[in-house]
């Protein structure tokens, strides 16, 4: 069995991490690869109860994601995780966990994600009414080479997951032997 | 591809429960089965840092270890886990959450394990030197309905093993499709 890949979606909070993670899993699964998604509030709830937002407990979250992600590619699984994942280092450091590592920038400018605001968290934020909120109050530090970059705000959904593909296309890893 | 399953080792501290896991995931990898073994130690490290061992922390830590298995398992790999895991409520959570569960009680008696003390803990346990303490400062529940029972002080590791296979290949899991 081939070894998995880990596609890793980094980008502020609305950007459209999530949207890409499941179209981008629709896409892989068509193909017969086996996928999971590690969205961020699902896994706060199953493997990071009780973290919070400081950067010591995201990047425990984030590497503890991270090592769930290179488990299931071990056993050929591909894993998409979906976390804003501010920080600069703790992607590196990932990137030497997982051999098939894909740092994917999922990015619209700010004042894009706060007109959208799907969640209303943006408001709550610039109101102070919600800390340490990535963009906000809390940094957010943009990936300096990552292998893809979609811009959520001048692309569809279809085209940012077309843009991943193609460089897993490129890599050799859409064919299941 | 058929779907995997869990065998959850339970039992006290040098009971012989990581022994009994590795020689397990070698005969199944001899069966082509492909296997991942979620060992107390390394999970404590990977997935569970920060985690004490109160009866929270504790059960934290086994339902945890309990999703990563079922996410396996869905993705057909077999799951070994080998925690100490004392508290009856929550290995009753772990069935409810993995379709296919075989708990297996690891036993011996306790006056073996103290004269044993592979890892020099009990040792210190009894001193008071080390709390929470399974079997000597903290409770353990035993199962009352295991699937299987390895009486480590009179059974070789080998017949250990046997007897999980057994009840494995009773339900059909052995065969690889």
């Amino acid at each position: 069995m081939a070894q998995g890949f880990t596609v890793w979606l980094t980008g502020l909070s609305g950007a459209g991490k999530s949207t890409i993670a499941q179209a981008l899993a629709r896409a892989l699964e068509e193909r017969g690869l086996p996928v999971e998604i590690l969205d961020g509030d699902v896994v706060r709830q199953n493997l990071s109860k009780g973290l919070g937002f400081s950067k010591e407990d995201r990047d425990t979250n984030v590497l503890r994601v991270g090592w769930v992600c290179q488990l299931l590619n071990k056993h050929g699984v591909v894993s998409i995780a979906a976390l804003i994942s501010p920080y600069r280092d703790t992607r590196a450091k990932l990137r030497t966990m997982i051999p098939r590592f894909v740092e994917v920038y999922v990015h619209a400018p700010l004042e894009v994600l706060i007109e959208r605001d799907v969640k209303g968290l943006y408001k709550k934020a610039l109101a102070g009414e919600i800390s340490n909120f990535t963009g906000i109050s809390d940094p957010y530090e943009p990936p300096e080479n990552p292998e893809v970059v979609c811009h959520t705000h001048e692309e569809t959904v279809e085209e940012s997951v077309g843009k991943i593909l193609a460089y897993l296309d490129a890599q050799g890893w859409l064919s299941q032997d």
